[in-house]
């Protein structure tokens, strides 16, 4: 068994001094004008997103903790896009990266189980290279604990982990989401992930399980209910930077000592070269674009977590 | 634009006089002995399944009108797993079957555009068959509208599918789509799914909207009521056979003019000749079991459809 992913984590984020993610969501349309295709094939689409990824990966490396690779991105271009999406995992762990992978998957148990295997577990293949899994995943829940049970069965056996949708970034979830009257439907899938998260084998030393909650800021009031109501959930925040929120609305996600989140930023770093400002300070410079602002962002959250 | 999905899938029914449909899940430990790979490469185990799934194929294309392909058995095998998945959806399609990709994505809006485009819409590649994209895929709705908007518009301009989740065959699921007090949480998706099929351009001419639902049956009462609830939603039956859903609980997911539904079966017709009732009767040729498992199905169910 390896070491617990909750731990793993909590010790690269005090070694970075940040609790900053990077989520790696390439579209070709948006890359860096040198990187961009000459040929409508599949193959040429495939080789400039990884060309892009690992070019951002180099740069954030040093800076973050951590990367979160969107599987969507990689499939608009099919298997072929799916084994790129490996690669850049096992290029991210290279680096000395922890890596999430964004696929929030969400199926009855005996397709859990598969998918299971494909995304987070040890390979079963001799030719398939383990540091190409992730070592958590984002999941949906919505499917009830079966859907999620081969997960957290794998984060335990492996030292990985996990993140079950609780609040999602998009604002349009909340018609889903704040379902119910006294009791609303994110709340009754807040004290799943709770539940499915306990358990002596599942909490790690940091006193965090392998279970997490993506918890998007919204209200301060709202978000410190469910970080009350979830004391052992290791969050991932999303929607930081284009999405809109900010250090401080992320603060309540934190636990008190500090420890207890990652937050993602995406668009606002990797795409930070179509940024005027940013190319008027880095000139055609892309990756200089990039550094600057995982550098403001990192720096930005940093005050978040206030470790021993 | 494509012909509609629903008037496509309406015709291929009335055709094979049949609403039956087969799911392609495809598990490397339990394939017919004499496809089983024989080294630890994951190019065998893919070859292995693949074969499985075309020899599936060849069996079942005269006796059912659609096949559902479950991309999570195909990514148990990575990149290379998800390749072999548009190879079996493009060969379902020259065998003249509609296929129905079973993906379950659900993503928030920026996402989700990106995996319509390796899901649902055309390829915008020189080199990526049209026909190795499904005519339709499955999706998780709990993110809310523009999760599955992307697919909405695709399915519009192409004349394809969708089915949102609206109650899961799993009855672990239950913990999650029973809540609620007057009102449901699976009445509250059923009400979303009702709405976004709706409008001009997305009934066909048989009165069936583009966007469908899965909904597995449980008692007749409430199945009666998701139907009424839903009266131009076309549904998908999952639960038949292994999951134990009989024809006759299927019943009441048809419209009073036998329209309106298909009823999928997997386990328990590609995988008969693990039957050992099955193998008396047919020996060791594993594909005159699963026709014949196949045959049963679809006699079984041809009754639900009344048309004129």
């Amino acid at each position: 068994m390896g070491e617990h992913f909750s731990d793993r984590l909590t010790r690269a984020i005090r070694e970075r001094g940040t609790p900053a993610m990077v989520g790696l969501d390439p579209v070709l349309e948006s890359l860096p004008g040198g990187l961009r295709p000459r040929d409508r094939h599949v193959s040429s689409a495939v080789a400039a997103i990884e060309a892009f990824c690992r070019g951002v990966i180099d740069v954030v490396a040093p800076l973050v903790p951590a990367v979160k690779v969107n599987a969507g991105f990689f499939e608009a271009f099919y298997g072929v896009g799916l084994a790129a999406y490996y690669r850049v995992v096992a290029y991210a762990h290279t680096r000395g990266l922890l890596v999430i992978g964004d696929i929030k998957r969400g199926d009855i148990g005996s397709t859990a189980k598969l998918y299971a295997r494909g995304h987070l577990d040890s390979p079963a293949f001799d030719d398939v290279d383990p540091a190409s899994i992730p070592d958590a995943v984002t999941l949906a829940g919505y499917l009830g604990e079966n859907a999620v049970r081969p997960f957290i069965d794998t984060a335990r056996r492996l030292g990985k982990g996990l993140y079950v949708l609780v609040r999602p970034s998009d604002p349009g979830a909340d018609e889903v989401h704040e379902f119910g009257a006294e009791r609303r439907f994110y709340q009754h899938m807040t004290e799943f992930v709770r539940r499915w998260g306990e358990g002596p084998d599942l909490i790690g030393e940091c006193g965090l399980s392998c279970v997490g909650a993506v918890v998007a800021p919204k209200d301060a009031a709202s978000t410190a209910a469910l970080r009350a109501m979830m004391p052992r959930t290791p969050f991932l925040v999303p929607g930081y930077g284009a999405q809109g929120a900010t250090a401080e609305s992320c603060r309540p996600c934190f636990r008190a000592d500090g420890t207890g989140a990652v937050v993602n930023a995406s668009r606002s770093v990797i795409y930070a070269f179509n940024d005027a400002q940013r190319v008027k300070q880095h000139g055609e410079d892309w990756q200089a674009c990039v550094a600057a602002a995982c550098r403001e962002f990192a720096g930005d959250v940093a005050g978040l977590t206030r470790l021993a």
